[in-house]
Formats: C-alpha cells, structure tokens, sequence
C-alpha cells in the first residue's frame, strides 16, 4: 500500500458500509446453505477486511503480480468473511463462492485455501498467521518488493505462544512492511474469553516491541486511519479492533454459539430483512445443486513449479573423513559464491534456530550475511516463517537438530507442506550419533513422523560427497525436502576397489537406490551415517565366506522397485538402522515388499526404545547396533 | 517450603558459597572426564540451586516422599549442576555422578532424568519446563499437598513460545505454589541474546500478570531473600537471576563458548587452582573405567506402576446410533459418579483447549468444575502441564481435535512418554469425518506418528459400546494412552444374529482384534469410523457370493498374531481407513505380515492425498473409500 496514498472520503467509506452489509448478506447465506461453517467471526472482521482491501495495492484481475500487497489470513475459519470481500472486489463472481462453500470439489473451502484468487495462506491450525505474514514481509524484503503485508487475526489465538515467537522476529528484524490486525470480539469456542483464558492482548504486543493502535473495528473511519497509521509507522504495529461477534445481525450479536454455528433457513429470513436483503437463496440452492466437481490434485500443483535458475557449480569431492554436516556447509556456502548476481542470491536465505556452529549455517552466514536470519530459540515460528517465506520465490534452507527441526515443528511443516511451500529442512544430529545428550536430543523418529507428509522429499545422504550432491540437487528444485544427517565424521564410501563411490560422475536421482555391494546370500537396507558400519559388516561376511548385498537408500519415502526386487531373490532381507524400529526404513521396506507381492525372509535391525546416553558407539552396543551385534544377528538369521 | 521457616544466617550462607565452590569443582571435574557436557550454565545457575536446596522440604533418605517441594530443571543441559547439588545435599554419592557424568548405562545423563534421586522430570527440548511445573503445582493442589514448586530455567528458552502459554495458565489458576528462576548469564549457543534474539524477558512476565523479582545471582543473601519473598507472594513469581556464565573461573566467564564445551584436564588443573581445590582426577578416572554398567529399561518402569484404584462401574450398553464423543463423555461422567470420596476424585482430572461441546468434555465440567482444566488455545502448553500433572497419581484426560491433540504437540507428547507420564489423550475428530473443515482439520496421521513413541498406547473404538468399555479399561491404567474417535454418530456394531458385539459380556483386552465376519474368499481389516462401513461391504460382497472375513483393530499399535494368521491363510487380505495410506493401519499391518513371514496379496485402502473440504460422505467418494468403491475395489482384486 502506498503510504502517500489518498485517504478515502466519507463518501467513500459509506459505499464500503453498504458493501459490508452485503457481505454480511453473502456469509449468512453460504453458511446456511452450507449447514456448516463459522459466521460469527466473518461478521466481526468483515468491516475491516473491506476496507483494507480497498486501501491497498492489489489487481484482482492479476492476483499473483508481484508487487501486490499480501492479506494473510490466521484464523482461516473466517472464509466466509474473505471469499464475501474477495468476491464483491471481482476477484471471481461472489455467486460462485455463496453456492460452492464447503462444497467437496470446489475451491472454497472450509478454511481459506490459496486456490482462491487473492488467498495468500491456507490456514485452519491457529496461531501461525502472524509466523507466515512474517516469512512473506521478510520474502518481500529480500526480493526488493516494496508492498505491506497484513495480518489478520483472532483474539482466542492470541493465547498461542508461537504468535509471541513471531512478535520477537518481527521486531529484532525492523519489519516496517507488516501490519497485525485482531479481531477482539471478546469471545471464541467456549465463551468470553476473559473467562477462558485471561490475556492482555495489548500488553502483550508491548512487552515485545510492538505499537498498538486501539479503535472500534466497526467504524471506517477509525478503520481506515488505523490502517493509514500503521502502514506509515516505522515500527512493526497491531491493529486491536474492538468489534462484535455476529455484528449486524440483533439475534447474532455476543452469542459464541455462531463461532462455528449456522443459523436456519427460517433465520436466515429475518436476519436477510434486517440487512435490507433480498432472500434469494433458492437461486444459490440450485447452482449448488448444478455444481460439477473437479478434484484438486496437489501433486499435480507441484508438478508445474519449474526449477530454480540457479549455478549449482561443480561438486566437491571428499577424500578425507568429513561429517556430512560440513559438507552441507560448504556445499551451500559454494552455491553463494557461484551465484553472484543480485538476483540470484536474493533467491537464497538461511534459517538458524541458535546453532550455527553445530548445523554449520556458520559460513553462510559470514557470506551473504544479509540473507542469513538467526531466529534464537523459536522453532515453531522459524518452521512457518521459513515455508511461507519460501513462496516468495526463494530457495530457503532451515538447518537444526532434528528433535526441534521435525519432532518439535512437524504440524508447522505439515501445513507448510498443504501449503505446496519451497522449504529445505537440513537436519543435523539425527540418530544415536548424538550419544551422549540422551533420549531427548537423539532424533530417531524423523523418518517415522515425516512419512505421513505426502508432498515432503525425504533425502538422508550416506557420506560427504552424496551430502555434497544432494544439496546441489535440491537447490535447483522446487519443493519442500527434509536431508537429514548425523553429526559424526564419516569414512568416504567406496567401492570394492577402493575408488570413490560418489565421484565427480554420481549424478543425484530422486528414488534410486545405490548398490555398494554385490551379493548372493542376502541382502542388507542401510541409509545415512550406519553406510560405512554395513560395509565393514559386509567385509566381515565375506571373509567368513558369506556376499552380502548391501543398498544404500538414500529415499526411503520413494523405494526403488528394481532394487528390492535384486534383494528378494536373495531369500533374506535385513533393514539396518539407527531409528524407531517400528516407523524407520525396515518399516518402509516391509510395506513396500507387501504391496509388491516379494516375499523372503525380513529382519529389521533398529531402535527398539528410548536409548541412553553415552558415546554413541556404546549407545550402538547397548541397541545390538554395532558392526560386531550385527554380524552376529545376521549369522543366527543365516544360518 | 513453609513460609514461616527461619531464614538462614550469614554464617549458614557462607558455608553454602563454600559448598558452591565445591560444586563448580565436580561440574568441571565430571564434564572435563566425559569431554561432553554444559559446564558455563551449570556454574552461572549453582549458586541459586544450592540455596533453594537449603531452603526446601526434602529428605534426601526419601527423595519421593510426598510432601516434598518439587524442583523442575527446564534447561537440562545443567545436568552437572543437578548432579553437584543433589551430590551434596546426599541424595546419591557425589563420585558416582561425577565419575558416570554422560557414561552409557549410568543413570547420571546428559539431560536430567528422573532415574536420579531428586529429578522430577526429563529435559532437554527446551521451553517446556514451566509448563510441566505447572502440572506438578496443579496436582500437588488438587491431591491437597501443601509445598511449593521452583522451576529453573535457562534465559535464552525465554524465547520460546510455549513459556508464555504457561504463564497464563499459571495466572489463571492462581496458583500461589510455584516459583520459576531465570538464569539471566545474557548468552546462549550463538552468543549475546541481545543480538540472538533481543527480549524483554521481566516485560513479558509481568504482562501476562507475573511477579518479578530481580537479584544478582550470585549473591547469596539477595537468592535467599528472593525465595522467601517469592513463597510468601499470592502471585507466581518470577525471580530473573543476573549471573554470569562460566561464574567463578576468570577464563570461563562470560564466554559463550562453555555453554556446550569442556575445558581440557590442562585447563581443569589451573581451573581447580582458581577454586582452591585439590585436583583428584585421575581417581574418577579410575571409577569411570571400573563402571559396571546397567541397562535402564524404560518397559520395566512402567509395568512396575500399579493400577488405580478407581470403581468402574458398570458398562452402559448402547443401542441406538450414537457418535463416540458422546460416549466418551458420558463414561467420564459415570466414572465422577462411581467415585464420590473426595481421594478418588482428586485423582481424576480433564483439561480441555476451547472445544468442550465438541471433544464432550462439558458434562465432567458440569459436574466437578474444581478438577476440570479449561485451558484455552494453548495445546503446547496444555499437553505438559497435563503430562506432569499425571506423575501427582492423578488419572488425566487430556481431550482434543486430533490435529491439535497430536500434530500440534507431538513433541510435547514425545516428552511425555520419555518421562513415563500417565496421560490420557482423547482425540476428537479423526479421520476424514470431520469432512467440512478440510485438510488443515483432518486428522488423517495421528496413527502414523504415534507410532514412534514406543510406551504410548493407541486404542481406536469402533463404536460407542466399545468406547465405553475402552475408556473405563484405562481408567484402571497406569500409562499414555491415545484414543481416537471420529465426529458422526455411528450405527451400532451388531453380530450376523443381529446381537449387540460389544455388548455386557464383552471385555476390551489390549492387543486382541475383534472377528465381526467371518469369510474365506478374503480378510479385510478396519478401525474406528470405518467399521460400519466395512460391515456394509461384507454384507454387499455376501450377496455376491463372496465371503469376506471382518476384523475390527482397535489396537493398532500392538497387532492380533492370530488374527493376522487367519485373515494370511484366506489368501488376500485388504486394509481399510481414513487414515494416511502410507503410515496407518496397511502401513503397520504389511509390516507385521513381513515379520511374521506371512505371505499373501495385500492391498491397502486409505487417503492418498490431503483431502477435500466438503461433506465427509462426499470426501470419501473422492478418496474412493465410500462403501460402492471399496466393494468395486475389492471385487477388481478377487476376480
């Protein structure tokens, strides 16, 4: 929005009244038809949101051109409200989203979905908006966008700790391209919420920073200069609307029943002749009705996001011991310094979540020091902030230990990930590696949670040099992947002849498993920092005169057909791990032979509970991980 | 502690400086011969732990002796610290903790844990220690013992969000029984928190209603008075400790470096010099090695915990459509009503996050508001609290929507389960059937991330008969359970005679899947929401003339060997859920057909994507699990 730009007149802001009252028209008519959604909140931010969105820069005619300003919606339950105003501003014919609401097949969901022209964010989990209007002002920031994103939220959420991580970020990085606004009705799900849980909202916004403007957000005028103030304050500032669930409607009005309650045809009648509103809702019944289906296909979305331009420059091959956290460190500190146009190092950024050193985001950060965002100890809000950031256009790498970059955060990812966002997760630590920090820090369940994102790429790279490869792979790719790796030196992978397993020829590709061992008598399934530990396994078989096949699967979300076929024929299958045994890779892989119809003997060798503290390599021991247990465990198998 | 209590004198303050000269001796001394561990917190927070630890109710003879004051160590991290103090104070032989300091098979962890005498809870993510204070102050109330809880935490976890959560609940209950210190050093891992992350930490307590007492932290009368000013406030107090990290060796302090790193046995030796302490060593050394380790076996832990000792009741049989939620809430009722004495309902408690008429929590409120928990928008903060809560012998019910009950708060539930908690989690609207609300409200996962918390046991009731029976089966329980249910009233399960299953005679048995059909051409397997339904498809295919064999898992997590034997020998067997395709039911039953080595066709039914808003009838259409596609599925399969 331009801040110089003239304020409406009264005039003006009387034809928004009118339309408000038709919103208010088109919220209760949706929600009735569809017997289902939440009109009361609609009704209390729907002044508001009308009067912003004819205060700022957007096209309804372009609604993704670059330089709108972007409206991110927190308490996604609101649709009514946004699909009434979204309509009314020509985004798409209003009638559409009246007689469609809720309707399966149709975009207009039960909670805002960016297939609707104008939505920015799905949402419905609250307390995140204010993390992903954050990620979009920093986006914008970054791509040199000058344009003002707004927050809208709702006063129950604020309860949410994540919103006070969100406050922090804003503040220490000088957003002055963000605007929150909440919707104080006063009450959510289960009444007044200074009964539910008492907060002072302003107060709260204070301690963190932040500038408050209070007004009545049923009044444009007030409205309206709020918004002018705001946008114009250099400091990051909350809009605190005081407003009315149910507003407009007398039998509506402060009653939390209409949170998430419809009210009925006969209802509908009277509330329509109070707004002066003609009933027609035959009309919308019968479109409804007439309404054909298409299935919105997510992968289909993804499919159509092109790569990144982006120099992945020429690999770095790793003779010596490295751990594979430093080879993501120079990987990507090397896509910097191979990408020295403005542009294409604005469509970079790194998230650190207070362990530079330790996730090796340290060298990024001394190159490109401007791209480089240290969020302290907030991992809910990074993880959001991070995905949503992504969507402008930037390849966002988000290094942490994996306990706090998947277990901590993984509904924050799951809606980054409904969110079709561009994240990279780089997750440090994983596994029994982490010895002696014990149960909490050893994160061996990531592969297990992370299964049941659909559109999240799993990459667990096995030594430096695939660490090196992948890296470069992902960083031309559009998508959300999550590479996890351990935190020890690692011996380079080689094959039988000593030469460099991934050598300047390996070429990356997504789902291929990669054979390091030939073998007749059985076949092994490893993956990441347990690679080298099967290859000694497998030279200690062989001098007992036993070929062991040996699989490194660095994608166990996306199994490689051929390659458990090769090991089927074996006879006998084991899965090696240092993960829940239950939810790691030998799941995976049973699952996968199932639905194949391969049968043969299975062993899964993993993590059977919460392990100690210790070196890691008598952490190994105690879990029968180690190259002496396994070797063992397979002789009993075998013979 | 009792408020009236003597304060010490001067002469007794200098002998604690002198025991925490010693202190900072084992800190180093144990973090040095580990080469692993936090000495520079464990030295700015010791000075405050040994002062609390003279001041409090404990007998180190009986270190869970009832009346104790509870002391919870947000920041786990200081482990050496505990160690030190507790050493001293002897609660164990303080050469035991500093020579098995990070040794596997030792109980003396990186991160505190309860197997200590004198540690209540197992840290380590940060950010959740006042949280599960919370609970303990809450339980110690609601089971009538008069003490006090101290939570210490570290100041860069102050950025987190979930504290803030927290505090409000704190304020909310006014609970007068807690106090939490905050190690102000003013550096974490990534050095200055000013520029980390900048934080008004005293601002933020007191806007969310707080007390603040700020002292210098290392001054021993200023941390005295502070405790007694802070146990005799009404209010929750907080006293923000400024310290100094690394406090008492010239080249340690200030340096963020010694967060996370030891110093060398060279620097060990000038360290203990600065302190005036003999430099012994090489004797730890020797202990070290001759360390006979022990297995901590968490399953052990657990089934040692008895059953409670709650009347039941009887079972209410249901006989007309009813939804499980309902179910739920009315056996919760009849079990308040079963139980009048005032000890037996102190041991039950139910906290709810604003949904009481959805998650039916509102008839327990109704009728024992004292022990009911409204805990707002705060799912974080709530699944702590509730955890901790559980460990006052308190029979928690902890109800929520799915996607806020157990995405949201994985890794809270994660340190549940680590801390041996006995939390009941009753999720609401899994599945698909919350059609309307979309992707962002379909909890379609919880199964698959479940499973990587080894002690939690998931049982999913395929009706309200069977709901019933499970909730009163684990209100006898020690332990984490989930139960999930759907949103839509469901038919009644029947037998072929039209019999009531799970009717008076019926006995919910952990582990045991339930024969509703039998049949030879195939084996279906189904839980929850999807019974009926499968039930419909048996009947459909039977007309056919084919028989299909029906098991009801409600124990996905511990599956049914003869069950999975008999459906194995008809040949095909078919799963069918609402669920993830890739981490459900198929998902856990492929894998233990796998180990079984039980061969057959297998066939998985589940949601291949995130689904459609919509109703959920129509959802299940789109995803091809309506009854017409999975009998034309099966069909495609048989013939």
């Amino acid at each position: 929005m331009n801040p110089n730009r003239k304020k409406l007149a009264q005039i003006e802001l009387s034809k928004i009244k009118e339309k408000a009252n038709i919103a208010r028209g088109a919220i209760l008519k949706m929600t009735t038809l569809a017997n289902s959604g939440h009109p009361g909140g609609s009704m209390s931010t729907v002044d508001f949101l009308l009067t912003l969105y004819h205060l700022i820069n957007i096209d309804p005619k372009k609604p993704k051109w670059e330089e709108r300003d972007r409206v991110i919606i927190s308490h996604g339950h609101i649709a009514p409200a946004v699909y009434a105003t979204l309509g009314l501003l020509d985004f798409f014919p209003l009638d559409d989203a009246i007689s469609q609401f809720r309707l399966a097949g149709s975009i207009y969901e039960g909670h805002v979905e960016p297939d609707v022209a104008g939505v920015e964010w799905a949402s419905g989990n609250l307390g995140q908006g204010l993390s992903a209007g954050v990620g979009f002002a920093l986006g914008c920031r970054q791509q040199e966008i000058k344009n003002h994103i707004f927050v809208l939220m709702g006063d129950g959420e604020q309860q949410k700790g994540q919103i006070s991580e969100a406050r922090r970020f804003a503040k220490k990085y000088n957003l002055n391209n963000i605007t929150a606004f909440v919707d104080y009705n006063k009450l959510q799900i289960c009444g007044d919420i200074n009964k539910v849980m008492p907060q002072n909202i302003l107060e709260n916004y204070i301690s963190d920073g932040w500038d408050v403007i209070e007004i009545d957000g049923h009044n444009f005028t007030e409205i309206q200069d709020a918004i002018f103030d705001a946008v114009n304050n250099e400091n990051p500032t909350l809009i605190l609307a005081h407003t009315v669930m149910g507003k407009g409607i007398s039998f509506m009005e402060n009653d939390e029943k209409y949170h998430g309650s419809t009210i009925s045809a006969e209802k509908l009648d009277l509330a329509l002749k109070e707004l002066g509103l003609e009933n027609n809702l035959i009309k919308y019944k019968k479109l409804r009705e007439e309404f054909k289906p298409h299935n919105a296909d997510h992968n289909n979305k993804i499919s159509q996001q092109k790569d990144f331009n982006l120099n992945i420059g020429n690999p770095i091959i790793y003779t010596e011991k490295t751990d594979n956290r430093s080879a993501w460190g120079n990987a990507i500190a090397d896509l910097v310094n191979r990408n020295e146009k403005l542009e294409m190092r604005n469509s970079l950024a790194v998230f650190d979540c207070d362990l530079q050193g330790s996730v090796k985001t340290n060298k990024f950060a001394e190159i490109l020091p401007e791209n480089f965002y240290e969020s302290g100890i907030m991992e809910h809000h990074t993880a959001v902030c991070a995905g949503a950031m992504s969507k402008e256009n930037i390849q966002i790498f988000f290094a942490d230990f994996g306990v706090f970059g998947v277990d901590e955060t993984y509904n924050q990812h799951r809606l980054n990930d409904i969110n079709n966002t561009n994240l990279k997760v780089i997750t440090t630590h994983v596994g029994l590696d982490v010895g002696e920090d014990g149960k909490t820090h050893q994160c061996i369940d990531y592969l297990g949670v992370m299964k049941s994102l659909y559109h999240f790429k799993t990459i667990i790279p096995a030594d430096p040099n695939q660490t090196d490869r992948i890296i470069r792979y992902i960083s031309k790719k559009y998508g959300n992947f999550l590479i996890p790796m351990g935190r020890s030196k690692l011996e380079i992978i080689k094959d039988t002849e000593g030469n460099i397993f991934f050598d300047e020829n390996y070429k990356f590709e997504y789902g291929k498993a990669d054979l390091l061992r030939k073998g007749k008598e059985a076949a092994l399934f490893v993956m990441g920092t347990l690679t080298n530990r099967a290859l000694e396994i497998a030279d200690r078989l062989y001098d007992l005169g036993i070929s062991l096949q040996v699989w490194n699967v660095s994608c166990p979300l996306n199994l490689d057909k051929e390659a458990l076929k090769k090991a089927a024929k074996t006879g006998i299958i084991f899965t090696y791990e240092d993960h829940n045994v239950n939810t790691g890779l030998g799941n995976s892989i049973a699952d996968k032979l199932m639905q194949l119809g391969l049968s043969c003997e299975f062993y899964k060798f993993g993590v059977e509970d919460y392990a100690l503290s210790g070196k890691s390599e008598d952490v190994f021991k105690y879990c029968r991980l180690d190259v002496d247990s396994v070797v063992n465990r397979i002789l009993e198998k075998i013979s």
